[in-house]
């Protein structure tokens, strides 16, 4: 992974540099704030690392990469006021340190910088970015909807929440690969398996983050663990555990749902799953996603070694214990 | 104007197919709804204006208009927002008719859609379109959030205030006007004299906006006159009036601002600005931008006959009683 440590740090660097304006301070002070809280820049790297894929050097994705960055961090920012969320990597969300109102501007205005970076890249490329961009950025605002809309459905199924995390999580990571591409100047099939291979990744990658939340090792998770339970977010698990249960389960799963509380609903809730055996069942699941990804790299024609990096970033997602 | 007319429906049509797909309902349905609520679509006009001007069919800048007048409604549903506005053009705005969270995000998605559209042109005239697009929607945002800090602020100058009204709705104006200049072909000086018209004539459109709230013929005005009074809106009228004030009438100034409420503090607060003489010199300031308007259109190396629409609508907006 020599070269993806190079590209992250050219990443670092670029993001760096990025400078928001002074004035009007209000405006403005969040979003230095906000690009210093870090985070993983797998999508930035992806884009990179699409672009090296087809021989050309990654660098020349940087502009686009950090449009993804600044992009996906806009989300962030409107999706934290969307679900009241306090904390953001374990530091106060924008709305919280400052106001919802200030949140929504400053949001408005990284989007708009977004843009602006990816206009920085040679015409030849623009509009085959921005198609590529504008569809994914309407696609993430859908699933942000559909993932509100469930919170208050109670007839969600399996394959429409696999649609909501495709359409909040999974087609960012293709089009962030598809964008490098697209500067690599891929071939059009190329382009579309490079995709592919990015959207199953994001699905397998989601449903690992289902499974983490709920059985991860608490030493090394970093946050709480059955917070999602906590919660009664509609997960792949709870969702599965719904469609299993017998009758008498189900009543039981009601009952830890509605009337329990902390550790108690978590260890409650763990032992019904664990009966159902819906861990392993999002495992395969999750497995299946994988194995899509893998068939779709392999069907994009370039040397094996070329892909060794973003097969690394893929098993990396699918086994990381945090 | 039967140019203008003609341009208008053309407009109006455009905006009628813009297509959004019907799921999720929540983040659509709320466009379909907004985007029919009319307005007077004045900027998507000066964007086919602007391309007319130099000789080219202004409907070449029909994707072009389209994007503005997107960008614009995006901002006036995160405005309404901002402001806990209940009504936009006499129906019940987003974040009221369906709620704050679906507002932010059919709100994103209708920038989004904005951007597509804009993508909609020739490649050759993208770069510098996405550069005036963007460079004004930052501006936007940054008026935007300047007129919310200045609600809590004691001290803001005239100068600030006009600075703040250039960003919010000015630059918008001149970048409408400019875009459709770009696919016009016009010569660089020539897109900015006509940006420079746009923006002037936008500030000289605000204090209009400002004198009319408490001047205009209730009869004819179809909303509250006095409103920016009642809500103790920082306008030029009322920045003026506190600039120019006597110790006493500083004093009287205060206290119909924070004790008197309805009618009578709309009477009282008129007759102190007639004492001071505001409205003749908000009045003065407004044909100060109209003159430099004129004389940025001067100077635009067309023919006098083919500026006539754009002189008629400048004028309009001056001497409209609405």
């Amino acid at each position: 992974m020599q070269a993806s440590i190079t590209l992250q740090s050219l990443i670092e660097e670029r993001i760096k540099a990025v400078s928001f304006p002074k004035e009007p301070n209000n405006l403005y002070d969040p979003l230095n704030y906000f690009m210093t809280l870090g985070g993983k820049r797998t999508r930035p790297l992806l884009t990179l690392l699409g672009c090296d894929l087809f021989g050309k050097p990654g660098e020349n994705a940087l502009n686009a990469a950090v449009a993804v960055e600044l992009f996906h961090n806009f989300t962030l920012i409107h999706d934290d006021i969307m679900d009241e969320a306090p904390l953001r990597r374990g530091k106060s969300t924008v709305h919280t340190k400052w106001n919802s109102n200030i949140a929504i501007l400053s949001g408005d205005v990284l989007f708009v910088k977004a843009f602006e970076f990816l206009s920085n890249n040679d015409v030849k490329y623009l509009p085959q970015l921005i198609e590529v961009f504008t569809r994914t950025a309407a696609e993430v605002c859908e699933g942000q909807q559909l993932d509100m809309d469930f919170e208050s459905r109670e007839d969600v199924s399996i394959e429409e929440y696999i649609e909501m995390i495709r359409l909040k999580t999974s087609v960012l990571l293709g089009a962030a690969l598809e964008m490098g591409a697209i500067i690599g100047e891929a071939s059009a099939e190329d382009k579309r398996w490079l995709y592919e291979f990015g959207m199953n990744v994001g699905i397998a990658f989601q449903l690992k983050d289902d499974i983490l939340d709920l059985y991860a090792d608490p030493e090394k998770f970093g946050k709480q663990v059955g917070g999602d339970i906590l919660s009664n977010k509609k997960t792949f698990l709870l969702l599965k555990a719904q469609k299993l249960a017998s009758n008498e389960q189900s009543e039981r799963l009601n009952h830890i749902m509605k009337n329990s509380a902390g550790d108690e609903k978590i260890s409650a809730a763990r032992e019904l799953f664990d009966e159902l055996g819906v861990k392993e069942l999002a495992t395969e699941r999750m497995k299946e996603y994988y194995q899509a990804a893998t068939a779709a790299m392999q069907n994009i024609r370039v040397a094996e070694e070329a892909k060794v990096d973003l097969v690394e970033i893929a098993d990396y997602l699918m086994n990381r214990e945090v």
